[in-house]
């Protein structure tokens, strides 16, 4: 019974996933005389959330009834006032939730208010199938740092390039198409600056309009980019270029003025763990990492990436020289490998899409 | 009907593929008013065919009877009597064949003979599954070399060992013994002498008894392989070196002592064409390609491989130093690289076994 509710409540969420971002997608559904009274999911972020709709719409009808959300209800003022204190207002019976805040600090909070004020409040129902929502959000609010997908393209011999350079395309054009949907889930999409020196990309979603483009980050320690590189001029989406400390203060003046974001990290080689810090400060939850082969190194040697995505085209490339997709340092002892799972294995036209996540995470 | 006993053949086909080498594997029913009257399989290179078998079971109940078998009987003298004059003496009725004789010079003749008799001869029935049945065997007729299959275990990423050299393990146990299990349905198995030297390997099949172990073999251009290598010493299959036109005759001599077979190529350099010539030569239909990174990589330019099969462990290990799966030169061109079909993907414990066949063979 409680179960088909929350199933309910779980889909409304689902068909938001990708828009709420930095908050977490939530669905409310309430009840009442085995009756639905009110549906309501968040939409996006500022906006109200998602037991503020049900409740809105169940209007007097909420009172004495059951809502079922899949996270719990917020217990302080942000954008929005609490949504606990709305729940005991409307005067419901009782109050069914999936996942509790992943926020230590303020976990159990909302339940505590509203058990308080006399609502029975259940949890745990259908947990799982919520916490997977929002693993964008959980790790986010857990850590305070944006959940890190590296994404790699490669031939299966893990090539990304030929020994003479050649990169266009080893994937398939469904790889290529998944791809764009891939940076559309995240709120930003981070390259190395060889990258944009090599093939000037736009890292767009490719869609009409431009709906969803992400915002653009590039690692460029001494702020080589090119003021023309498409990233700089086509005004498709903000472009945040992060640098180590050295760099040449006349360009970073020059560029600021055309509304690019300059970041200037404290130290002369940029660490991870410092563009990490403060893209999560920036309110940014999910960055998927395109390469090349030395940030994908980096990224590795730092242990800092949530899940891995790879397009394997069926083809041998083969070369000593020839681009590795995950390059730099690597991990020299087998020991120190992260132990990962497969979490996902999928055929797109020619090729397999592989995603692994990190055992120990 | 015809399908069904056809489908019998088969099975009894299926259950002899890798003990049948160079020979291929064949199944025959025989079938008199309705009822099976003989079955047959050939065992072993050597002993009689699946058709004498079958109707040495029959007796005299082979006259006026069908019978079915996935290969086109011989017509020609070879270790054992043409099947096709004993089939045209038990004066059966009917003959139903799958697959006709891949080989061009003698293919149709038996089916000739026998309608010359005056049999009632049909092919076809089943042919695409027979003629899967026995890969290496159409190939190695059509061709006069061996089906040449590329085996690789890697990480996700494509490297077979770290920056620092460290290779043991990658995989999972699961792919090592389904690794050994393909050493038992290839003829040979092919590795350089840096595999040897790095692993001092014994390339068998590992299992109790030593049962199907394949013949061992090392590219070994200069003839550096150490006289106290297990492959020299353990006497537990024949091992054959191939060498350089330019290589030290003492040492030479005194292997060859050992029983171990060295045979030197006309060129300086080892020619993969000139090895898949000798071991077509040799009666070597399937030639199993373990690595390293070197040999695949001359395989791979040279073209030479009818098959790849991938053990890919859900791990990255990065680094531009990291040994790849296939080093060499590689292809440089993306245009050059072989299109490949994705025939097979299976998990194997945490691992993934895929297998790609190349569009144009």
């Amino acid at each position: 019974m409680d179960e088909q509710y929350m199933k309910l409540a779980l889909d409304l969420a689902r068909a938001t996933v990708g828009q709420t971002s930095p908050n977490p997608a939530v669905g409310a559904v309430v009840l009442n005389h085995g009756e639905i009274v009110g549906v309501g999911a968040h939409l996006k972020a500022g906006e109200a959330h998602a037991e503020v709709h049900a409740l809105q719409m169940a209007g007097d009808r909420a009172e004495g009834g059951t809502l079922y959300v899949t996270l719990e209800p917020c217990s302080h003022f942000g954008k929005t006032p609490p949504c606990a204190d709305l729940i005991i207002k409307k005067k419901l019976k009782k109050v069914v939730i999936a996942s509790s805040d992943p926020n230590p600090l303020v976990s159990g909070r909302g339940i505590a208010k509203m058990r308080q004020a006399g609502i029975i409040v259940e949890t745990g129902l259908l947990k799982e199938e919520a916490d997977q929502l929002n693993p964008f959000f959980f790790h986010y609010i857990k850590t305070g740092l944006p959940f890190v997908t590296l994404k790699i393209a490669c031939s299966l011999d893990g090539k990304t390039a030929t020994a003479a350079g050649e990169s266009q395309w080893i994937t398939s054009d469904g790889s290529r198409l998944d791809g764009y949907q891939l940076r559309k889930t995240h709120d930003a999409i981070l390259v190395g600056i060889k990258t944009v020196l090599a093939d000037d990309p736009n890292l767009t979603t490719h869609t009409d309009g431009g709906e969803g483009n992400p915002l653009r980050i590039v690692l460029d320690t001494h702020l080589r980019i090119p003021e023309d590189a498409q990233l700089i001029t086509d005004q498709l989406a903000p472009t945040w270029i992060i640098t180590g400390s050295k760099i040449n203060a006349d360009k970073k003046q020059r560029m600021q003025s055309r509304q690019v974001r300059i970041i200037s990290m404290p130290s002369e080689q940029i660490m991870i763990k410092d563009v990490l810090r403060y893209l999560g400060e920036q309110k940014i939850t999910a960055l998927l990492v395109e390469g090349g082969a030395t940030i994908h190194g980096s990224f590795l040697t730092a242990s800092a990436y949530q899940q891995v995505i790879t397009y394997l085209a069926p083809k041998l490339i083969g070369g000593r020289d020839a681009t590795p997709a995950i390059g730099g340092q690597g991990i020299p002892k087998l020991a120190d490998v992260e132990q990962m799972t497969l979490t996902h294995v999928e055929r797109i036209e020619d090729d397999l899409k592989i995603i692994l996540t990190p055992k120990r995470r």
